[in-house]
């Protein structure tokens, strides 16, 4: 029983990073140069932002460490156009899915009690206290987030 | 152990529709007037949207009956503008509350064998050969469709 409620948990984050890698991969360089939305993110940056989020998850859920660590100060810790892209639109390409494959490899081998462990950056104290902080809230919280930029993109003209 | 599970995706729906009553709340009728981006939809058709939306979901979890019938075909079978807003602000604001309320209600009610029985739009056939197509699935999905336009949301100036 555990087994379903977990499989729909993960098709529905393959079904989130499948749109968006349809998109992404359709976008030549000027289209990534393109603000969603006049004086808001590029699309770049909303790649990046993705890219490095998702690479984020590897070390969070225990699966390994950061491929692209220099993705997340770019693309996360500054707003867009503070720093220099740090990769070509090519290269952001292959990262996205070097990065996802990883997580979604890595969660498809959790076990269920995986997937209630805490995640690694709360405490044992804090998680002691709230065991809902656990790797799938990371995952469902992760999915939503995609969801959340995903709905941005389609605006980029 | 499946508690543990469920009562992580019930608080991940419950985060979503608490920060988009923030958003909803705070805005007036000017605002909501507004469209996203231009060209693009205003936010009182996102907000009758996800209101219609959900509204929805009773009967596709077998909770009750729309509350609202008359918001999916203004606001989800047609584009913005295509027809007049049935609602008005306030009114709108009151639907989106008890629909969310009524739906919150039904789910934090679910069995686990609830959460695992198919939703009303798929047949006993279909449902056979694809287990999770399941109410858990559903709730997923509107999570994460709600994430989605959540992120538009934030773009209207």
């Amino acid at each position: 029983m555990e087994e379903l409620l977990l499989k729909s948990v993960i098709a529905s984050w393959k079904q989130t990073i499948n749109r968006l890698d349809a998109r992404f991969n359709s976008l030549n360089d000027e289209q990534l140069q393109k603000q969603v939305a006049p004086d808001r993110n590029r699309v770049i940056y909303l790649f990046g932002h993705l890219t490095g989020t998702h690479d984020r998850m590897l070390p969070l859920l225990g699966i390994g460490e950061c491929l692209y660590p220099e993705l997340y100060p770019v693309y996360g810790a500054n707003p867009d156009r503070a720093l220099p892209d740090p990769l070509s639109a090519t290269e952001l390409k292959k990262a996205w899915g070097e990065v996802n494959a990883a997580a979604t490899l890595g969660i498809e081998k959790f076990s269920i009690d995986d997937w209630l462990k805490k995640h690694t950056a709360v405490s044992d104290e804090d998680f002691a206290k709230d065991p809902t902080r656990n790797r799938l809230a990371v995952v469902l919280n992760r999915t939503n987030h995609a969801s959340y930029h995903a709905g941005q993109l389609t605006l980029a003209k």
